[in-house]
């Protein structure tokens, strides 16, 4: 049997390029550590994967090498930028490549200290969270986004959990006190006219998180849902470029353990840090009166 | 400084929920082992991220146990059924969820062989590639898509690479005989009028992904673009229900080991396999005809 | 300050070798997928680690590049003579490397079923479990050992637990009817005198895994440990050639869901499968009268 | 067929236990975070593999239970010091159980920062590195080790590596100029008498691992092996009750890229990241003097 298709969505290009930059033009070093992505998409590409006509398939080994390349060529300033330039390469040098997704995961390092002072070429990874950076080019139009994940958070306190609706199949007690826990996956996109005027992606980078970390800290939370929006509005507060910030944030459960069976007491003292089920709560702040931009999210991960 | 905001997109629920479900009328047991995660949206849930006004969040625990119950008072037949259960009963029951994506992992078991027989009630899990599903409803429609991911094949001949363009860049050699690998994940759409007339969709999970391999066995491959379209399209002819399907492909790359130095020749018998970078090839496939439905997808995982 | 110290226990090389190897002498290919560890051991080596003095530090590079040119000159018929000739050569090459170990991991493929039968140059990764072994060289001997891990089972009855001494802190309750699940990681060692003879070692392997899965399913379990016991029995039962065999095996927890709550009884059906913690059971079973050889375990994982 | 065998090195329990406790006495809370696993010994056990009678069988069970009470009964101050506790619990309420080994991972969060200093109770995980712990009970001595794993360190130069043997395999070529990184697991003994005197295991993990990164930075390296010597040396230094430290170090290729085919030169400043293979060196650092113990390390986990 015969069925007529055709080609929908598509994309494609080399994933995970591990690439790491070191300045060396004085005796202190500066690192950089990338993990790049870059996808292409045009409508030549279609023969590809209809016939294996390959004449316009920029080879994802080609994609590579670019990415090397302009780390010498160019540098690394940000993520951001690189990515931006890496995506005006492609689409610049190949008519027929009129769009695609690059993506970037950034691993900051610090300075080893010895004797109380940062080492000049010897660096310990910092490991608290990963730094994220997409740029999406689509429709003749560049989107910028910036993010992190598994920035883990805890408070032992000032989180509570009631009001919710009980029917037939509710057993959860309610609680004043418990300890609200997270691993937080945020993106946010950049104004176009903030990137256009030269936004320093690294200061804006800085200055979100440290915000979010603030407000996820001095919110006193009746809802995981309601420290998101904080921290979103904290972000947002905090950097006059994002447009908007995208959250997902588990809450992973912390449950206080059941001591009486040995004659003890538990005052939020001795909790079991769950794995799974883990609440998973998903949500957008968006600054009033941006245009939307749902193209500069296509693809864009999301999960946890 | 004070900047004005507000909630967009969200939904939340409770991920991973693993359930294993075991039918003992006989004493030939069945097993069914799934992991499941369910979330919801409406407008009502908004105070809760505003306010952290919790009157309308179906607690994400109360999830949970509907997980449970329903596995208990309905059994499951199917992960794809499973699902629409819980997205009927939650979209029932609470007059403000409006919407939500029910998303299931399906973990294979067969029987353990004694004496050239498989027993009873003891089970080795399969390992082969793990089979996914989601029920998403949204504007008071129900999508449901299946698929399955981390299912590894590999051709060892019948794969060649060539006639990409070159620039200043490329330095890939082309060839016509090269080992072609990839993880594949494929996730499909099922025609709401399939839905509607009770399909089989544990018939349409086996007779598809049978179809998928033996078109990747026998599609003699020109670029792993190819060997996706071939792919999709044999999945679409094996299955009426399905209206279109999306593909994840890694090209898990096999270099040639270089035995040169040694003196040694490798005609395509010795191959390192490499990690990272790795080419990422994505594509959908789309039966002539049907009615697009963008908003089956929303927020459906696509990554390797 | 400065204190006087020195150097202990030693070794190195090159961990995770990935090495295909494709036997295509006819056009019905045969590959073999490998990890290979290489690490040498060898008092001259001392140097390396006190001065920086690598005068017989044969390169980690070196190491890598042997294993591809091992699987071209020598092919790869079992992973433990691949090892063996390994570890061979690198002790014979270099009079000062006097021991090390060799480990390999395995990764099965199976063909790809077109039309009813298996294809010529297509596979799919088979997934079930991972084949282990390791060559182990030291004090002018050699030892060979072999096993799998990722072997995950489940038996929905026939197991219980009871009988166990109650304490102050003693709160679980007894069961005559439970879920018993683990991953089986074995290890078991060759007798040297099997290994001289030339034994069969992927025979082996196969009559040994078939036979821990007959007796995991056909043991009726009192504990997990008399599980792993049986196992082990008929490990050794299986193969002439098995000196002992150890194991290390988690209890993968499956919970019975408490549906009381929601007025449902719970006769067995449905369980919720926990992540951590876990039990942990570990044991070797012997071959009455076999000489002991605790050298041959020297670094051998033994981890879940 | 049936052969005779018999039992042979064992022990079970509960694994990844995971504890958190907050100490609450004052506004300003403090957290630990452990994931602790318990495993006990004894002939006594023997019964429960060889016939399932498990009338000797402490419960894993019960073993989670006394790590939860514990914690609210004694607290936490450090890993050692709750590993201890446990090891004489067990081995001090049932006479049977002759010995055991203790595991703990510690995992650090630290303070967020809000408006310039620590909050009271918001904290962030650290992420750095995993700080380790075990207590061995055997032969009625006690041995207590610590360590860390994920301690992930670059030097951007000072790292050569020539020298070595050269044969038909290697084609290695030499360098005075290398990216040298590696992810540090270590794990140190302390002696019996430091124990004894009530060391402060707190203090000393941090001067130990302070003093291997310190030694790392400032080694000028001919060898992965010599920074690992030097690190020994230094954690040995740092700290008078340490008897001896191990090392796992994988070498993480950082390989120069090859930008001469695009015409450009690459100074030591751009570096591919590669994954696998890597570079695996070990070795042990042992104080002049010191009473060998290797009974101390049984089934202590030395893997990278």
């Amino acid at each position: 049997m015969s069925v007529s298709v055709h080609l929908g969505d598509n994309k494609y290009g080399k994933a995970e390029v591990r690439v790491v930059r070191v300045v060396r033009d004085t005796a202190r070093h500066e690192i950089t550590d990338l993990n790049v992505t870059s996808q292409l998409r045009g409508a030549a590409l279609e023969s590809s994967y209809l016939t294996g006509d390959n004449s316009k398939v920029v080879a994802t080994d080609t994609q590579k090498n670019v990415v090397y390349a302009f780390a010498s060529e160019h540098g690394i300033t940000s993520p951001e930028e690189f990515l931006l330039l890496l995506g005006d390469h492609f689409t610049g040098e190949f008519d027929w490549i009129t769009g695609g997704l690059w993506q970037a995961e950034l691993y900051e390092w610090e300075r080893i200290v010895v004797d109380g002072a940062g080492h000049d070429h010897s660096f310990v990874r910092k490991g608290r969270a990963t730094r994220l950076a997409t740029v999406q080019k689509t429709g003749g139009a560049t989107h910028v986004t910036a993010g992190l994940k598994d920035l883990t958070v805890l408070k032992s306190t000032g989180s509570e959990f009631h009001g919710f609706p009980r029917d037939r199949y509710t057993t959860l007690v309610e609680t004043d006190d418990r300890i609200l826990a997270t691993s937080v996956t945020a993106r946010w996109r950049y104004l176009p006219e903030a990137v256009a005027a030269g936004i320093d992606f690294n200061g804006a980078y800085d200055a979100i998180g440290a915000a979010m970390l603030s407000a996820f800290a001095t919110t006193h939370s009746l809802a995981l849902q309601q420290s998101l929006y904080e921290m979103g509005r904290a972000a947002i507060e905090a950097c006059d470029g994002v447009a908007e910030i995208r959250f997902a944030m588990p809450n992973k459960h912390h449950f206080l353990s059941d001591l009486s069976p040995f004659g003890l007491k538990n005052p939020n003292e001795v909790f079991h840090a769950a794995d799974r089920p883990y609440g998973l709560i998903e949500g957008t702040v968006v600054r009033d009166g941006v245009t939307p931009a749902p193209e500069a999210w296509t693809d864009v991960p999301s999960s946890v």
